[in-house]
């Protein structure tokens, strides 16, 4: 059954464009231009109703959710080792994947996009401000998490969705004028990463810089 | 290897809580009272440092997020099929959980504590007008799910995680002014749900009403 995955540069389609290059499979990157709202055609629309990128395609059958295509491909290539395999190791994995999604995924998009959540200009400066303040945090919960890792990487012996979303999470703090090397194990577990030839190829692919780190003025 | 469930009543502990029971695990339920700050306390901030509900612990290790607890539930009583074994139905399932979980329960969280997101009371106020409205489209779209739903059930053949996620959905809905039986499908589904013997131990011990709307003044 053929692969597609339907990515954005930079975005948390990331995290399952690192996973299939990691497990191997043959798969076809297709580049969906947010800028140009690719994402709101109505053959992307058809694909997934919420125009939001990622979409794998696995034979006829979009998936949508990050979580939801790591979990396929996992089962898809279990010798990839994309998640541990079993037991109290793979619970404790997607706990940390659940929080990453559930939480600090969105504080970021609070902060890059707070028109989604308020109407007022005043009321988005509000929130934004408040989520930048609480990404601070999260990231120094991610610090934490990576300094007391089980192994070699996030998920024990091999590495996985969980350094893919790591190193997404800290690359989208320097947007939000976070210096990823204040939060050296997890600049260095996300240059580790990076440095993978299979994880190189999707950087190379996307074109993407690792440390997009800026000064935001307060 | 014993279980504890730590709960609040009402809270999205229900959907661990539920299946527990449609298990038939042998667990230890313990009420946490949120309104007497005992997800504050020091014991409970040992359990989780994040000071939420729900807590599963497990043996000796507590596991937090209520997608990795369910998953971990799965893994530990296959039979009980909390969510569906496999390929695609798996899939389509995780797919909906992860929604359920990272977009309409946040969204719900926008409306019921504002004060999370921004400082002021008018941008407050802003988040929530707008979280409402967001929250009235996504139970619009859980109820074309709920109607194309596979079997009798969300997963298909048997009651699970996505049913019980959805019984709590849109009972909150109810404290936003959103009366479930304007969602047929979904209110039919809840309390089909809720009128299992293992669920209706869960809706006594944690003394829930199904129906909770009142009017909200605009």
């Amino acid at each position: 059954m053929s692969l597609k995955l339907y990515y954005a540069p930079g975005a948390c389609s990331f995290v399952p464009h690192a996973a299939l290059e990691l497990a191997g499979a043959d798969f076809e990157p297709v580049l969906v231009k947010l800028h140009k709202g690719e994402h709101q055609t109505p053959e992307f629309r058809a694909l997934n109703p919420r125009g939001q990128v990622p979409v794998l395609v696995d034979g006829d059958t979009p998936v949508t959710q990050i979580v939801a295509i790591c979990l396929h491909l996992d089962a898809r290539f279990p010798q990839a080792g994309l998640l541990p395999a079993q037991g109290m190791a793979r619970t404790r994995a997607l706990e940390t994947l659940l929080w990453m999604n559930n939480t600090v995924h969105p504080t970021f998009t609070h902060v890059f996009m707070p028109a989604k959540f308020a109407d007022e200009a005043e009321a988005q400066a509000a929130v934004k401000a408040r989520a930048l303040g609480q990404y601070r945090q999260l990231l120094g919960e991610l610090e934490a998490l990576v300094a007391a890792k089980p192994g070699a990487w996030l998920g024990g012996a091999q590495p996985g969705v969980l350094d893919a979303y790591a190193l997404t999470l800290l690359r989208w703090g320097g947007f939000a004028g976070i210096d990823p090397t204040t939060l050296p194990q997890t600049w260095a577990l996300s240059q580790a990463f990076a440095a993978l030839p299979a994880v190189a190829r999707v950087i190379e692919r996307e074109r993407l810089q690792l440390n997009v780190y800026r000064p935001v003025a307060a």
